[in-house]
């Protein structure tokens, strides 16, 4: 007898997550309040889209390019592969061909050193990540992926002149998923449901980013 | 042969949508821009998480309760039933009587004149929506629902003194989304993910919603 399971590798989403730098952290607010005499409770965000498990879309780093509401479902829904690199400081297309990953891969997720900054959520931004270089990035596109996904808050080493990570992968049309918690996923394959906000000609959305697979 | 189709049934977010009345509407705003010499664009969101496609928290009407971050995926996410209600004016427990739903229902949408409102998704909000009634939600909770879906932006109706009809159903712990846009899908059963931001302690989040089956 199987159960399914889900993975929620969504983070948190609070007014302490890290933020990029020169980004504002999120503040959250109650329009209305029962406490204070309202008849219901009405929270209010203002928060760049780029924070805590978010996606990015082409027109983040290509002027005038589609925004969110572009990315096609069938990119977003179906089946991925959760790859471990414990070892890697960058996602080179090297480590890539070392790391075994079936060549029908349409959808992966890396998990890194990276997921334990998820420890503490309340952590200060990091610049320290694990990322994909500009290679790494070519060979994804070259494998005919259509979503990548990492457990920091950029697909791309901090301060890359230029952004070519985001520029291949983005020009490629391939959907970026940033900021997820893998660290309770062991690797393997899952079905993933990672939806964004459809926010019309935005860069970037908040998302929520779930696994599930039937275990027991 | 059969092909997996899906209906995005979230309504489009812009700075237009229409707002519950003193609710702001959506500010969507640049922080970064490479029109103005950034070397990316970063986009900045103010809104109150009832705008839109959205979610429902049990804290949004009973103070103390849980926040978004704690409604169950495995209500979120699984098979749900559309049911087309083009006569109604409000969803009644005499209405569901006579709606044929079938018992082992767990997730129901329900698809009315409302879902023609988003033919223009600018329109001014409109109290005279359909929605469900006190007994209404008895009905779905006494059956057993786990999630609830409406297509305007309350599942209660306009001005309801006391707010019952989201006491009821918050209070069993059912999940409410509201302001789907359903006009592109037929009654029948389907595959839903139902996904908010995982905004702790919020009474509110705004939603990506997807239904989707096999065809062919």
């Amino acid at each position: 007898m199987t159960t399914r399971r889900y993975y929620d590798i969504t983070v948190p989403y609070t007014d302490r997550l890290p933020t990029w730098p020169g980004d504002p952290r999120p503040e959250i607010t109650r329009l209305k309040s029962m406490a204070r005499g309202d008849s219901g409770n009405v929270t209010h965000l203002s928060a760049g889209v780029h924070a805590g498990t978010h996606m990015d879309a082409p027109v983040h780093f290509l002027d005038g390019a589609p925004g969110m509401e572009t990315l096609p479902l069938d990119a977003l829904m179906g089946p991925a592969q959760v790859v471990t690199m414990p070892e890697a400081d960058v996602i080179t297309a090297a480590v890539l061909d070392a790391a075994a990953i079936p060549p029908d891969t349409e959808r992966i997720l890396f998990k890194t050193r990276n997921s334990a900054l998820w420890d503490d959520p309340a952590h200060e931004f990091t610049p320290d990540f694990v990322a994909v270089s500009a290679d790494g990035a070519g060979w994804l596109v070259d494998r005919g992926m259509r979503l990548v996904g990492v457990d920091y808050l950029s697909v791309e080493p901090f301060g890359s002149p230029g952004h070519p990570t985001h520029k291949t992968l983005l020009g490629a049309g391939m959907a970026i998923v940033e900021g997820l918690d893998l660290r309770a996923v062991e690797p393997g394959i899952y079905e993933l449901a990672c939806l964004p906000m459809k926010i019309v000609g935005s860069d970037g959305a908040p998302a929520r980013v779930v696994l599930w697979r039937d275990e027991g």
